[in-house]
């Protein structure tokens, strides 16, 4: 009896359930409070357009089997990283192109009262950069940027160990933001690879398939990537300024391309900072691969 | 006896010293703890091209008057709103053009040496906007997004009474950030102004005389104002993306311009900010006029 009471101090609440929810998939894992995942991760296809009664049973499904297998005195909440945009404050998935059963479900509520554990959430940029910032390519830096691009373009800050969520959980929403004659996320994202490419050849593939051609020496695939670095680079610049972080984290599925896209960048960026941030800032790839999602979504509950 | 220690709580430190260190003068006033100036300010010409040893006498001649007239019983400190680059972290004025002669000088660390008085100290935008923020314009708001028009154009963040400062204390330093082909100072600035307008003209003339034109009703100055306001557009958009602001505060002497450009910043920037954005975000123009930089130094001693 006494063992149990001790064990319930907060620094023995040792583990995090963390839920990663995107328009394809959803997964699920136990991670403990330096980053080491337990056990094997569970994921299912979120299956967006179906009813929203059954992606609700179908997180509640994965987190059920995430609590089976959790010792309960060492469980300090469930974390989840949700698609957005969310009302952070309330919990609520507000209208999400990703999940376009969901709008105004209250889900954090819920899970709480099904599982009678504490729950946060966020959005999943958030969540899966304030992973990387504390266990991943962010680990020992003070302030952080996370710049995730993907099949958009995000941002996420990250100060001492806090997400900056601004007044409304939607700071970092900077997709729309102008660049050239339209947005920065028809440049600067998987679709916009995408685009360029298929501007200058006609063509159109996949951004991955882009990076593929770039790298056998395709002049037009090196291009398209040419003209989604100085954008990158427009990005960076205005978010470096405004927000002076020491590290500069890169995501989602278009980093794995850096190789291509990022000497450009590096050379470009100074012209746009100040000679010292030029100096102090690294731009890193991120770290935790395909699990950030999760892993970040579980470092919610030991922020 | 008794008295006096009563008398030195915290609470009952009711007022501070605040001191407006800029490139043409130096400005100094006694504030309490709810904004309001007490007496009448003092006020120099700054000489800064003048030797250093002069620049820091007249600074603490203007501390030493305010110090002369303040009950010490009361005086919570002396803050220091000053023009930069500055380390704010050691209180130090680095490579600073409006400065050339106080280079790598520590201030602060000398004004708490000299006036055995706490010292906090940061540049002036931060200053003059956390004033604003406090006591102005952002007064009842949480999230505070200030942007200066003046000679240059900076930014300042101010959350829930804190100033985000960044890793370096640079945060806001979004004048070199790219616009058009060159950077957004040159657009979004008094000189901007008038150097659009000189493209226009061939004529080479002050802000203040373009924007006196443009109520006149002349096209070309209202054209320039118009290229003026697709930069701040462009600058706003971006910072409020990043920053999810709930009130963003335009301040310096450019903003005395608002009646001109205002209307047509308003219309543009739904574009490029979401509709909730648009909806929530206030754009006011700073309140506190002259006096927000030494009020601003004044209130970083009430943080």
């Amino acid at each position: 009896m006494l063992s149990n009471i001790i064990a319930t101090k907060p620094e023995d609440l040792d583990l995090a359930i963390g839920l990663d929810i995107g328009g394809t998939k959803i997964k699920c894992g136990i991670v403990d409070i330096n980053g080491k995942i337990m056990g094997t991760p569970w994921e299912m296809p979120t299956n967006a357009r179906g009813p929203r009664e059954r992606i609700v049973t179908n997180i509640l499904e994965l987190v059920n089997q995430a609590l089976s297998v959790t010792p309960e005195n060492r469980l300090r909440g469930i974390g989840i990283g949700c698609t957005g945009p969310l009302d952070i404050n309330t919990g609520t998935i507000l209208e999400c192109n990703n999940l376009p059963t969901m709008h105004n479900y209250p889900l954090r509520h819920i899970i709480e009262l099904t599982t009678c554990k504490e729950v946060r959430m966020n959005n999943d940029a958030n969540a899966m950069m304030y992973g990387e910032a504390v266990w991943g390519a962010g680990r020992g830096h003070s302030t952080v940027l996370g710049i995730t691009l993907g099949t958009g373009c995000g941002c996420a800050i990250i100060n001492k160990g806090h997400i900056w969520n601004g007044y409304t959980g939607n700071a970092g929403e900077i997709w729309q933001s102008p660049y050239r004659n339209g947005i920065i996320e028809d440049y600067v994202s998987g679709p916009g690879i995408s685009n360029i490419y298929k501007t200058l050849t006609n063509k159109k593939i996949s951004a991955k398939e882009v990076s593929e051609r770039a790298r056998a020496g395709e002049d037009d695939a090196i291009e398209a990537f040419n003209r989604f670095a100085d954008g990158l680079v427009f990005a960076l610049a205005w978010t470096i300024n405004t927000v002076d972080p020491d590290v500069v984290i890169l995501g989602g599925s278009v980093a794995n391309a850096a190789d291509i896209f990022l000497p450009r960048v590096r050379s470009m960026l100074p012209r746009f900072i100040t000679n010292e941030a030029s100096e102090r800032v690294e731009i890193l790839q991120a770290s935790l691969g395909d699990d950030a999602g999760f892993m970040g979504a579980a470092a919610l509950m030991f922020e």
